[in-house]
């Protein structure tokens, strides 16, 4: 589907792979709105694990799931997401059906506390790591911040350098927004 | 749907425009696959127009829609895309929901032939001006033949231009293909 903004037309993509009890990771829940909405379409036989740095963010996100009366189908760590490997328990790994990263700083917050694409690029890893085959990874950058045009370069490298026999890389833009692009990947594995 | 290819990938983004009853132009039939794919979502309330400036195309495309079995919901033009505007009757002007384009040469085919910058962007400008609200121009841009890379350039950047107000323009791309880049061009009318 064609769409207004680039994260409509990310989510709307996305979707399309999100099935009722599939297993989600919201790697940077922020403010919580990607763990609602991949919580409401996992469902009650889904999980979804959601990480966050900040505990501002952690407490917003559980706040919103609470009021949006969803499955308890959600596990939040106050961490950073290059630890997703190590924290999420083990009969999940291989399973995990898509990740999302929506890189940058939380809205509304303390905008020095950004992600880095040193620890990015260990999360990232550590997701592709976990899916499942047919499984996604989702990552939205932004180049508008001080720090977000560095790890717009490497994520994208790194992403580009992925062998093509074992992933899919489509990156996507809005190339008519006035302003700092926001950049969109989607990562499939074989 | 994250595909394979980045084809396959603005087919699916393209199924959820096309409905049943849609009309449709193919501004480069070349084997007709595209114009087959727009004739069977469009189905028998719908239209399908094709162009193609060379006759062996139109013969192949006219060929393939015969042994489909599909709806006679077709129109073929030997005629330049950069023609539509004078050829699609007037009472189709402005309801367009989706023009797709293929750019480059005729696989299997004289690949002196080519699409060119100029009329090309001549096409895509009456392309947009044919749309009704909420249609799209699909644009496949090969950068790899001999001009292609000046076509590729000048495509982008007259569509990056396009007014954020009465367009939405994203542009995607399979970023860890090896050899030449195949971009896609999706631009929505508001």
């Amino acid at each position: 589907m064609i769409s207004n903004t680039i994260l409509s037309f990310a989510k709307s993509i996305l979707c399309d792979v999100l099935n009722p009890g599939c297993i989600a990771i919201d790697a940077t829940t922020g403010n919580g709105y990607d763990t609602v909405f991949l919580s409401r379409l996992a469902g009650g036989e889904g999980k979804v694990f959601g990480f966050d740095i900040q505990e501002d963010a952690i407490e917003q996100t559980e706040e919103r799931l609470n009021e949006e009366c969803l499955p308890e189908n959600w596990t939040l760590f106050c961490s950073g997401h290059e630890n997703m490997q190590e924290l999420i328990p083990e009969e999940y790994h291989g399973r995990i059906n898509i990740v999302m990263f929506n890189l940058g700083f939380l809205p509304g917050s303390d905008k020095t506390v950004i992600t880095q694409a040193e620890t990015t690029l260990k999360a990232v890893r550590s997701a592709l790591a976990l899916l499942c085959r047919g499984g996604v990874v989702s990552i939205a950058i932004y180049a508008g911040h001080p720090g977000g045009s560095e790890e717009d370069v490497a994520v994208r490298e790194f992403c580009a350098e992925l062998d093509y026999h074992a992933f899919r890389v489509i990156q996507s833009e809005m190339t008519n927004k006035p302003g700092y692009p926001i950049r969109m990947l989607f990562v499939t594995k074989l």
